[in-house]
């Protein structure tokens, strides 16, 4: 039950930093800047952050983490690779509506699009983001595809995933840097005007919330029991080549409190599938 | 021997994509830019990119892969430590002087310090990478420190460091940026001058090196094998309480071509160390 404590705590915080981060960039467009409209100017830019931040970071975040609710080991791991895939579907159509708005703004204004290593690198993690998405899909999702092509692509499945959510914080973070040194003029960014406070604590808030994401991703003892199983039976070698199972998403660390996996045996005692 | 083999490649990736990034921060600063000197100056400023780049990226890339190099597995896991530790400190030390660097530009300059997201994140970056030097000498290379200890700070050893050297390139990213806005005025940013493209393609190799040293760190295979053998051990919970031990850098995966453990245990009889 310590365990489980410790997993509520760190998701209720991931969550309220999430949804904090959300509120953030709501009052930013809304209070600081020309709010929202779809009609070429500011107010059609704003829908960049707005969409970056609460769908292709928190809701990417959300999705990463959702084999790790407690709640759900009780539904089928088919059913949780649905919502997981859902989730990501939903956050690449916000990710790429929050571009339609840029280029539209872009274009609108005049001024030259993808010249910045923002736009480099950000359409680069929508590119590879897609191609995740696709991939995951005909990989764990198909039911043609063999379980040792599943089992070979989890590792590579679950780093990629990793590292996507990743950049695009870091690709959100340079973002928010050129808004401000172009948003503000008088006062400038240099001189701490308010709405930089405001928008750097932003940046700060998104850090906190990619990091415990990471961490909640990466505790072995917060894992679906069944992939505990399946992690345990990989790293003793004890499956067989047919059915090499891949280790589910991440094993950063088993943690110090990592429950006995005599325990997690207890707890379930088949293997609900052949991979994470 | 191809497991050696696919390490051989990654790594040599790595330290290249690294060198050149050096290069290309060498001739950004003296080919566009002022050039070196120590001087309150353009030119002292351009130590900053010069010392992140060279010491706090790629040194502690380096630092964070040495215990994966099949050639020192044959000398003693202290020796290692402090390797690791080394080489951590002396990123530090470059990481201060290319704040101080930064502080006396500004400060020669008029120009407020510590307004920025930038500036924010990668202070909070060398404080925390400054604590986490600290603890870790503290846990792991002082011998009075007890077993129970290191094991169970292990998880966020690991954690932290593979988080703060990820951090490092996400705020050296938004550093790129603010350079590249400030710096070019006539043509600008947004007129993709020869500099500005050159500059993001520096950007683009420190992505590249961040991850390939992220998926060397995170594969199991290529740990060195005594720490391959106490994360089997962690995971079976067949170490008794007293030495429980963390697992070693990162078990993101055990990737597909993992070798069998009972290889691994023929390579290496006895646990050299009781933690990573």
């Amino acid at each position: 039950m310590e365990n489980i404590r410790r997993f509520a705590v760190a998701l209720s915080a991931a969550v309220a930093l999430g949804i904090v981060s959300i509120i953030f960039v709501g009052i930013w467009v809304s209070h600081y800047r020309d709010g929202l409209a779809w009609d070429g100017g500011s107010a059609e830019f704003n829908w960049h952050p707005v969409l970056i931040v609460s769908g292709f970071i928190f809701l990417q975040g959300i999705a990463i983490i959702v084999y790790r609710l407690p709640w759900t080991w009780q539904y089928s791991k088919l059913l949780m690779k649905f919502i997981h895939a859902g989730l990501h579907l939903l956050a690449f159509i916000f990710a790429v509506i929050s571009m339609v708005a840029v280029f539209d703004f872009h274009n609108a204004a005049k001024i030259p699009n993808m010249y910045s290593l923002h736009s480099w690198l950000g359409l680069a993690a929508v590119i590879l983001f897609c191609l995740q998405l696709v991939l995951g899909v005909g990989m764990y999702l198909i039911p043609f595809t063999p379980a040792s092509w599943r089992a070979a692509f989890m590792p590579l499945h679950v780093y990629t995933g990793l590292l996507l959510f990743g950049s695009v914080i870091a690709v959100a973070l340079m973002g928010i840097t050129e808004k401000l040194i172009f948003g503000l003029s008088n006062p400038k960014y240099k001189d701490s005007p308010p709405e930089a406070i405001f928008v750097n604590v932003l940046g700060v808030l998104l850090v906190l919330f990619g990091a415990l994401i990471l961490w909640i991703a990466t505790r072995t003892s917060w894992k679906r029991p069944s992939d505990q199983i399946l992690h345990t039976l990989h790293t003793n070698g004890e499956g067989d080549e047919g059915s090499k199972i891949g280790p589910a998403l991440s094993e950063l660390s088993d943690g110090a409190d990592a429950e006995p996996s005599g325990d997690v045996r207890r707890r379930s005692n088949k293997l609900e599938d052949q991979e994470n």
